[in-house]
């Protein structure tokens, strides 16, 4: 018997869920209903199209309609899912004529991702002021960027996006100014790396304000004046918004499935949800955490593929897991790359771990061969265990920051003990590493550190 | 009671025992004796002080003799150890005057290490023929390079140290000829990828030939006359000859330690060979290899330094073993990254595994982004039982080539199947990786052509 696979949602869960689905069974009818015309983009490269480091949208594919297609997946472009109909297995849209129809399914994956959360502040309507998440959202900044062509940003917000949009915009020549809610920017890291993020920014021209909270975007002739606490006031051409994203789970709700961590759709490990023959996926769902073993919110990519694979895989049969987060995250700022994985002193404590957090510093490589850079690591351990709980990494680009993180995620992976981690065969050359990677010498830090704590 | 500790070698092995058992008991005595005058040196950097990136070869000192002092270490310089006498626990040595004395000790570590092997060809005492793995080797070189400045040489001996020495000889000015053994240059890989570094060479301007035994030198002039099969002939002003190394085990043989695989020293995961209160660690000991569970002869940097750790460790009461080796290396060749972990096809096979390899091409970061390189990944897992087995790499300097291979070393540690390597959280921004890492993708294209070979 043929299975109908009905997917909604055509970024990364959607897709990696209907490919897994056609790559294991290809009698797997697929059809995949997207909101827009642009299947399979990636988000993630929104910045570098809006810095023109990446001059054509269109690259932005990670694959075309074409190639999904010939993969025998049916897409359903400019179609938007109006609600989910379990008891009949029916989904109500309206096609790209605005025409409604049903469309039938054995199986269901909602993949309808996350949204960008729109802060309350009197002003965010105004002309020149923008939110970023989708493609046409990036069109609009794009537009507005060669039209106008602004001379100031301020962008508000200096997470991931704030400040890959503040290096993006710096690049094309605009005077960016920061605004930061918490003491520092890239909160997802501790204030000691989160300090070498901003200097970057600085270094590079970014005004950079922090413990700011923005109160009001006013009109000031033809620009912007953007108003916050402190006295903080800043004029531009331009104000970016990007505080924080939510899942976008209406449609699910609507239909009856449950919703858990941060409103997020409660998903199985095997990304089913409490209703039968509908799974979910990737930025609209809670996310198992490995470390924790609890369900989080935490919206990324990888994971979104990795969600959207197993998805795909149990839709048609399959005895899938999805192993779980670690939060793994990488980001490049200018010349900087900043990565962490697992949890923070902060996050464990709250978790019922000991933890002791330990910050050593190493070249990347044998500082006597040319372009050798240091990298600061900071260890998170359990005090009473040993075990490995998290590591945070600020270092230079091109000097393989983001690969010796996931040395520590693979370690985390497995449950090692910071200690083991000297037990590791890492490759070594002078040019690359040094006999003891600096993940080993972070290790051997730590371990230094608690002994001597005893 | 005080422990004094004898370590016989002051190169990678030696000093990390020392430093181990002094950091885990200081009331510990330590002596260390190297016949020459260059405690902890990086050897892997020779070739970058002669092609000139190291300006001065004090740089290659992992450690200064002063920093070991500061250590508390007692440094013995350019004392040769004689015989070891285990039933009353002494070392009859020459000290630095040449003036024979007898060091006791309670516990003795043998770090001797390795000397290349001399392969018998007719004209290899020829001047201007080099071998090179010591300081002293080193300084001859440079020494020759300086004074007699040749504008050509002949490197016999295609493996990490040829390759390594074929890019440095060309920085400096010299036209070099790259002479191999067997069919491609660097056999601890495939021969596609070996292929690859060969291409690479060439396109630097070195002459590889392969297939080829050389099978005499010959003063031609004033230049030197080398001869192979296969009609080979070249001639040039230098020849370097790197062929292998062997383990210097002549001083533990006479004093009735075991030797074991390629005549290494037979030693337990403890680091003990069989005779009481002896130790060894280190190029001049067999190596416990982790997928083999058996004893190999693998020298290299990175084995050394934890096997001296876990032999100062155990050399002062503790209870650590040697986790084993994977064969992880790395090597930079101009502009290209060669790297390996684990068994390769033809040795899984041989372990009696029933090895499946496949090849993957993958961008080391979304092509969108600039400066996106293509990497070559051989995967080898187990038909059987799905079990990841190896994997080797090619790809460009600054692509993360290197801690990519350190992720599947990490995975090979802990036993993994191919196939869960795509549920490790890795980190993923565009310019730095894709949403699966290549690391993945490879692993997809295994597992899906295990499927199709059902």
């Amino acid at each position: 018997m043929t299975t109908r696979l009905l997917i909604i949602g055509g970024s990364d869960a959607g897709i990696s869920a209907g490919l897994r689905a056609r790559e294991l069974d290809s009698s797997c009818e697929v059809t995949i209903v997207l909101a827009d015309r642009f299947p399979n983009y990636s988000i993630c490269g929104l910045p570098f199209y809006l810095s023109g480091e990446v001059p054509d949208w269109h690259w932005l594919a990670h694959r075309t309609a074409e190639d999904i297609a010939r993969e025998g997946i049916h897409l359903l472009l400019d179609t938007t899912a109006r609600a989910i109909d379990p008891a009949n297995h029916l989904v109500a849209i309206l096609d790209e004529t605005g025409k409604p129809r049903q469309l039938p399914y054995d199986r269901l994956v909602i993949a309808t991702g996350a949204v960008p959360v729109r802060p309350p502040i009197p002003g965010i309507d105004l002309p020149g002021v923008f939110l970023l998440r989708s493609m046409q959202d990036s069109f609009a900044v794009h537009a507005y960027l060669d039209t106008h062509a602004p001379r100031s940003a301020v962008i508000v917000g200096g997470g991931y996006i704030g400040v890959e949009m503040a290096d993006a915009l710096t690049r094309r020549g605009l005077a960016v100014t920061l605004v930061e809610h918490g003491a520092w920017v890239l909160k997802t890291v501790d204030e000691s790396l989160g300090g070498r993020v901003g200097a970057e920014l600085r270094h590079h021209g970014v005004e950079v304000a922090t413990g700011i909270t923005v109160e009001r975007i006013a009109q000031a002739g033809p620009r912007l004046h953007v108003m916050g606490t402190e006295g903080f006031g800043a004029t531009a051409d331009l104000v970016l918004v990007a505080v924080s994203v939510r899942p976008q789970t209406e449609l699910a709700e609507a239909a009856g499935i449950a919703t858990g961590e941060r409103q997020a759709i409660r998903v199985t490990r095997a990304m089913k949800t409490n209703v039968p023959d509908i799974y979910a996926a990737g930025d609209c769902v809670e996310t198992w955490h490995r470390l924790l073993g609890a369900p989080t919110y935490l919206p990324l990519g990888t994971t979104a593929h990795k969600q959207g694979r197993v998805a795909g895989e149990n839709a048609v049969g399959g005895h899938r897991e999805f192993a779980g987060t670690l939060g793994t995250q990488v980001v490049k700022v200018f010349e900087a790359v900043v990565a962490r994985t697992g949890l923070r002193e902060n996050e464990a404590k709250e978790a019922g771990f000991d933890p002791l957090t330990v910050e050593a510093r190493a070249w990347d490589h044998k500082v006597y061969y040319p372009g050798a850079h240091e990298t600061h690591i900071r260890l998170t351990g359990d005090r009473q265990t040993g075990r490995l709980l998290g590591a945070q990494m600020v270092g230079r680009y091109q000097s393989e920051v983001a690969k010796r993180i996931d040395i520590f995620a693979t370690a985390l992976f497995h449950g090692m003990h910071v200690d083991e981690l000297n037990d590791l065969d890492l490759s070594y050359t002078p040019p690359l590493s040094s006999p003891w990677d600096p993940v080993q010498m972070s290790a051997q830090a730590w371990v230094k550190q608690r002994h001597q704590a005893e």
